[in-house]
């Protein structure tokens, strides 16, 4: 239990009911039944919402397609898995024997889901309001870095649109192989156009990163062929 | 104004702010500028906080899937056109001259698009709990519709799952034409499947119903091939 209230002093708030905070610390490698999957639903709702209320205050000039891009910076699971980190989660979680070993405690989508889960449970206990003070708290100093300008669009985004602008076909990603161990795995994934003979090629260590690189390469490319469209 | 209050009256809320209203309900046609795009972000999250929220009391025991899933059904632009069709919201929307003739008034998207930015209206003005009230009223009958049973897997799903399980690769969705008028469009989607030389298209009046009935084949051609898995 003191474990426990050592949390709740880092995250910023004292749960009421310390069974709800357990049950959001709770990895699906312990039991089926109960674990923090439910929690997690709801805090990636609560989170949304109140990160996509922040912005929206925050940029009142910020078009739909900006504040959408800034949430995804700030919500993703390299972020959350970063605040989690700053909590020092890791030696919270409530794991499952084999998972413990294989080291879930570091895995990055299990601090991320657990911190999602978290909100959801400070959601339940104290409602909307509540949880948005807690977790802008959090968020503090990453969203007063953020501008308008950082919504420089990412390659797959920027992809997409000029091929739309040339009338040409959606870029199609296909995963070539996935290697490594089950921690460090690398995802090579190949990018395709409708009547590009040319595949691109991207590797990294999501399947996003790998995506993105694909999509950087296919870019390159297009931009030589299509000047005008693609700067 | 004398229908703008006809309209809160039918939605069961009443706006101090008639601008607000009056954003929400302004297309983008209108203007690049002013126009619901904002709110629309702001109230897609909104609702999905309110609809996850209620399934999550309402069904303790449904796992995290079957909530998505529910929730997914619930939020789906299909439901959310039938509401605004529900309130007369065609007759309110504010639309480009070209829109507006083009039926965009009738649109599905269109009229989603702006039950969301009312939504998202209504939180601005309200807050979360006030908006959380009318919008449950809105989805009342609905809910109390829905039972864990609904939650059967989509095709894509279940053929997602049933290709992991049998150590296949994830199937790929190509779009293989569009057709017809813009307010009718007819998409043909193929599904391939690595290893797999058969082919399965679908065609529907959105990509995502094409999807599903190409993966509806692509199941009921595995099911003869892999009996035990795809059953």
């Amino acid at each position: 239990m003191k474990q426990t209230s050592l949390l709740c002093s880092r995250i910023g708030y004292t749960f009421n009911d310390f069974n709800l905070l357990n049950l959001a610390l709770t990895h699906r490698s312990v039991s089926g039944q109960t674990n923090n999957e439910r929690l997690e639903f709801l805090g990636d709702s609560v989170l949304n919402l109140i990160i996509g209320g922040e912005l929206f205050t925050k940029f009142p000039q910020g078009k739909e397609g900006q504040l959408s891009r800034l949430r995804a910076s700030l919500v993703r699971g390299e972020t959350l898995a970063q605040i989690g980190g700053e909590f020092g989660l890791g030696e919270f979680l409530i794991l499952g024997p084999g998972e413990h070993k294989s080291g879930g405690a570091r895995r990055e989508s299990t601090l991320a889901d657990a911190v999602e889960a978290i909100i959801g449970a400070i959601f339940c206990e104290s409602g909307y309001n509540e949880a948005r003070k807690v977790v802008l708290r959090w968020f503090d100093s990453r969203i007063q870095a953020l501008t308008l300008n950082d919504t420089v669009k990412d390659n797959k985004t920027r992809l997409q649109e000029i091929l739309q602008h040339l009338k040409m076909g959606l870029p199609e990603y296909r995963i070539l192989s996935v290697s490594g161990s089950s921690h460090q795995q690398v995802f090579q994934i190949e990018c395709a156009i409708t009547g590009v003979e040319e595949r691109f090629a991207g590797s990294g260590l999501s399947r996003r990163q790998a995506e993105q690189q694909a999509a950087g390469f296919a870019l390159a490319s297009l931009s030589v062929k299509y000047k005008s469209a693609a700067n």
